[in-house]
């Protein structure tokens, strides 16, 4: 399998991405097409030693910014990595795309200009993994679409479970609709009528779910827009951030707690892998015509290493093929 | 000073909310007006002792279910503490009314049977009080209205803008949208047209804030739509709370964490007070003809005592005239 990696996605490219790319190799023994500006590329190859697989380079030598906006992305020249990446899946010279680069970009690029649409798609959606209790959630859309209509939700999560079926190892996948309140009375207009269409259609509707129950596993594909679904993963990072500096002041207020918090440290490493949501590696842009998994630019070389994995499979299970059947299934 | 204390609006019905009662006036030197079933109160009374201000009983046989909806609830006699209540502050019987009880209840008594909207007032908005770094942000809409136009956005900012000034001591209240990013560009349509509109206005607007800034108390008003607010309030509890648990989970896997644990458990006291938005008692319902705070049903005393002295705040610098004016003055 080749498996192309944007080598200028991280906060710190090269670097990490160059390091994910080469542990991928060494570990599933894939060919890594890492692409970037071919010279960076090589210097950092040199850090590193190849012992199983493949790693090529694809020269792409302009950079997109983490925080350029969609428009500027689109007008700029198709020699970012993530241009010239994302041509190469829609030849098929490689299987995949992984980058941790600006995730705007990357939906803009593939959808508007190189992989586009799924033939029935109404709009790709971006998800993302949700980790609690060992269990991870795939929500989707959690930012490609701020508006959104309750039909696009209804393909949001068949393409959630499908995905969840074939990577996530979720044999038959709960879909859950985020609201303000399980009852069917409440939610916005949106939840409402995106609910009698997922309640009448043969997919595995559980229900509408409010936020607690997001900590209790109850589902393994939350639908939602993408405006909310933003929010709600940005407030469960910045919360879970917040109590933990909490903590932290806490104990330099108390002698007593300040040796409880010493001692109490692994614990607080362990829990902050656990609600970090990048430890995952990435997550599926769904609805376009190619594998594309998006990461946090804060990932290390393990989580960028996670993130190839879950092409890998993607790739392997066909799960490109799966959407375009059940699209095609949808309208008839 | 008169207030009209709902009897029957906590989980434990009515024990706190007579035991909040008695201590608002004893502390405080008012009437408290206790409002439910005439003859548990006055049981209930017995364990009490009235060492300052007085307590008086108002009849209201009824009671509503805290999972009523709120259109069997407008169906219902018009016997409910709730209801009682709301028409004591309407005739002039009472100053203010503070309830633990059913939101959805009150809101729709209020709006729609008692006391009525403000002139002008396009809709109600139900507020919360979120509490980081000791400081405390008045977000509104937080669940009267799920599906809202930026017209409305605008006024519950104006609201929660006097309130804040009026009873928050907040002298120049700093007004923000919630957003799922800081820029202009980003949000659904409902966000950049109320964003728009707010910086056309004369409001002391400071633009969007998302997530991680609410932890840093970047402003004093946080406007958004009910199903949003609805949602990140919850996600805000949900996640505090999950992370707390895994936290405790830990302490028991581990023996130096076991050890930890146990030193630090005054210090995770006190964090859980911190991020327990219960602990304020209550926030206002914003726009109807009259002073109403609303609390969680599983207050205690304290909160609900808390929740009172708010109330009357918001009676003494006459925030409903204030709001009048605003809502008058806006519309010229």
């Amino acid at each position: 399998m080749r498996i192309a990696l944007d080598a200028m996605g991280t906060d710190r490219r090269p670097l990490s991405d160059v390091a994910g790319g080469v542990l991928a190799a060494n570990e599933f023994g894939d060919t890594i097409v890492l692409v970037g500006d071919q010279a960076r590329i090589e210097a950092e190859l040199k850090n590193h030693e190849i012992s199983a697989g493949y790693v090529e380079i694809l020269h792409a030598p302009a950079e997109i910014a983490m925080d350029a906006k969609p428009t500027e992305v689109l007008k700029a020249a198709p020699n970012s990595s993530i241009h010239v990446a994302l041509n190469a899946v829609k030849t098929g010279e490689v299987d995949a795309f992984v980058t941790m680069g600006n995730t705007g970009a990357v939906h803009a690029i593939a959808t508007l200009k190189t992989l586009r649409r799924i033939p029935g798609v109404k709009r790709p959606g971006l998800s993302a993994l949700f980790p609690v209790n060992n269990h991870r959630m795939i929500f989707l859309d959690v930012g490609a679409n701020t508006d959104v209509k309750p039909e696009w939700v209804q393909q949001f999560a068949l393409m959630g479970s499908i995905y969840a079926q074939l990577v996530l190892n979720c044999p038959q996948p709960r879909i859950a609709l985020l609201s303000n309140g399980a009852e069917a009375t409440k939610g916005n207009l949106l939840i409402r009528e995106a609910a009698d269409m997922l309640r009448r259609s043969k997919m595995n509707f559980v229900g509408n779910v409010e936020p607690v129950q997001l900590m209790s596993s109850v589902a393994d594909v939350i639908v939602m827009d993408g405006f909310v679904g933003n929010i709600v993963l940005k407030m469960f990072e910045a919360t879970a951030h917040y109590v933990a500096t909490l903590i932290r002041q806490e104990f330099r207020n108390d002698a007593f707690s300040m040796v409880g918090g010493a001692l109490a440290k692994p614990a607080f490493n362990r829990i902050r892998r656990q609600v970090d949501t990048s430890e995952i590696g990435g997550a599926p842009l769904l609805g376009v015509n190619g594998v594309v998994i998006i990461g946090h630019g804060q990932n290390s070389a393990i989580g960028i290493k996670n993130a190839i994995k879950q092409a890998r499979k993607a790739v392997q299970e066909n799960v490109i093929g799966a959407i375009r059947s059940g699209i095609k299934q949808e309208s008839q």
